[in-house]
């Protein structure tokens, strides 16, 4: 086993401006305090991605101006991603769509026994909207994350979303509700013996 | 424009069995409501498809005991089609897909300017759960549907669902909220204008 | 039935600026020229979405420097949109993300009878890839589009991709495949066919 | 690390009856045999679903002719389910609809502590189409899967799929394709490895 200490980045990918009030960063906030109850520590501030530069592109440098290579590497200096996104027409934002893109690069990372530079990070998921969409958030999420090179551990979404055709935003919630609550440890305690297993143990690679 | 009367065939693609109440009953009802009063008579009662036996496969006959030959039937001899499914882990019911998934031999079915024998239809959408997923089965079932050749009018689908994580049934509620009352007008307006342009002027076809 | 001319404004989602060859371009003019064939002329060129500053939000206007106002006046102008967006990672562009949440402003842009300002166009969509994924964004584009008011002709889709895990891009191909020819003429005549039927008759509005 | 042998469940989520060749069978054939060199045994042969009377429900038991509660006892004493399933329409069959449905009710099979009698179990996707959609089916099921409890190890799923709008099956290619082998591999390497640390040390459990 692991005895290292583990760290988690959290990225936000609201369409607003860092200035602004997010429902993502209360529910990013929410499992950030449950993984820390299991000895992971947040690798910096959570990232308000609207506020920096990705550009467009799916290698790790788009040249001049391009924020993704500092991002990719502290991404990549974490043992756990935590992606947190808004959701909009049922569906992630174009800001998250972005950063799983810029990720489509890991496919071509390879160490010589075929391990992409991701494997052995667990990647986790919060969403949060006015109303429906966050399974097929998760979805999408998922399989764009596994494809990169992320491992799931079970349960490894959680999301908070209002009834159907509503406007209630989750910061504006007087009190987590109980499911949501449960979730949101049982996500970050399965990420925290994940990833701590993995950073133990690595992925065996293709015999060469 | 069309004079003859217009047809609706609502499909009820809940899990339960024929005597069992059903939330996915409720709404096709409210919508068949609707579009009564826009001229548009049901065939029949709501089909639970549950209750028939629609085999596997992807023929328009899977032979012996096969209930699909005569569903089929009754779909296309109605102008619009209305599917209904329940959500379960965010996804439309095994029976809805099964009825998608027979449906796909339509892609062959096509006359001698290749035109569908489905073109010219109007396909809307009913789906209700616990909680969230609805935008999700919208786009799976307008996807698969407008494959197989059906058109789908503006705001083609309403739904219902409750807030994340929670248990409520649709058919608990006391009264029906008002922007999905809202939306099962429009639909039903909407599918009913299309469905009787498309029946007095159909798709041309392929040049011989 | 419409006698005015009708016309069709093309987005290209791809991730690259506008001086690189793009496969999408490929497909996007093939079915422009199917239009033609329809009576459907070009709302000028095929505009190249990347090589714009459409800023992340949810209204009709972000501001200073936001491009997103002239090309969404452009798209209410046309009779017919055309989105195109390459594949990353089974998945539409963040580009093609960023129109339709943009577009999300439509669903409160309604006129005193309910009806957005989109009702009565009709969307068609075109996906291409180097491998796997063009139903899935076919789905999430369907349902995005006609959330957001959009009409849905018969065949609404066209598409290429090579086969699993291959890398040959659209524009390299020697010659049309049959079937994507196929499809694209039927997409273009039936768009054409429907776009002129709700020109000449618009939706109904909600009763006052 | 964990000392017991592993085995693995696969599932055939076929439209055909179970005397009809079968491409899925070949992709989960090699994976299976990829899995044996890493020392996990196949707990039984391929179980061809559609021959068995998986019945519509969210329960664990349906009642009389039900199999599902027989096969669900396979699936929770194996270590690793690998799930197969052929893409109709760009979607799942409604034969691996059916299945994951049923595992809707390991949500509340829980102990004391909260964890699913799923939890610690790996899953693994096997995707086989004439052509396209692949993506959206891992995603899909990476979703179900993983909401009902089960982790996924990097790169849990492989496929295979033609050229868009083709009609060649995976078992009448010559040989298997190299990314397609390379991809099966890792898949079997990476599951294995996963299956054996988790069994080795379990999720740990809420606080009670």
């Amino acid at each position: 086993m692991a005895t290292a200490p583990l760290t988690v980045i959290a990225l936000n990918c609201s369409l607003k401006a860092s200035d602004k009030p997010s429902s993502t960063d209360v529910l990013l906030g929410q499992v950030l305090s449950e993984l820390a109850g299991h000895g992971v520590s947040a690798a910096g501030e959570v990232v308000r991605v609207a506020g920096l530069n990705i550009k467009p592109g799916v290698t790790s440098d788009e040249g001049e101006g391009d924020d993704w290579p500092a991002l990719r590497r502290r991404i990549l200096d974490a043992d756990i991603l935590l992606l947190g996104t808004p959701i909009w027409l049922g569906q992630p934002s174009s800001v998250c769509k972005r950063v799983l893109e810029r990720m489509d690069a890991f496919l071509g990372e390879t160490d010589d026994q075929g391990r992409m530079v991701s494997f052995g990070k667990v990647a986790a998921v919060c969403v949060v909207g006015n109303e429906d969409g966050a399974h097929h958030v998760c979805a999408e999420l998922f399989q764009a994350l596994n494809d990169v090179g992320f491992t799931l551990a079970a349960t490894a979404g959680t999301y908070w979303v209002g009834e159907a055709m509503q406007s209630t935003d989750y910061r504006e919630l007087k009190e987590t509700p109980k499911p949501v609550a449960t979730t949101n440890a049982m996500l970050a305690r399965n990420a925290a013996h994940l990833a701590g297993l993995l950073k133990g143990a690595r992925y065996p690679g293709a015999p060469g």
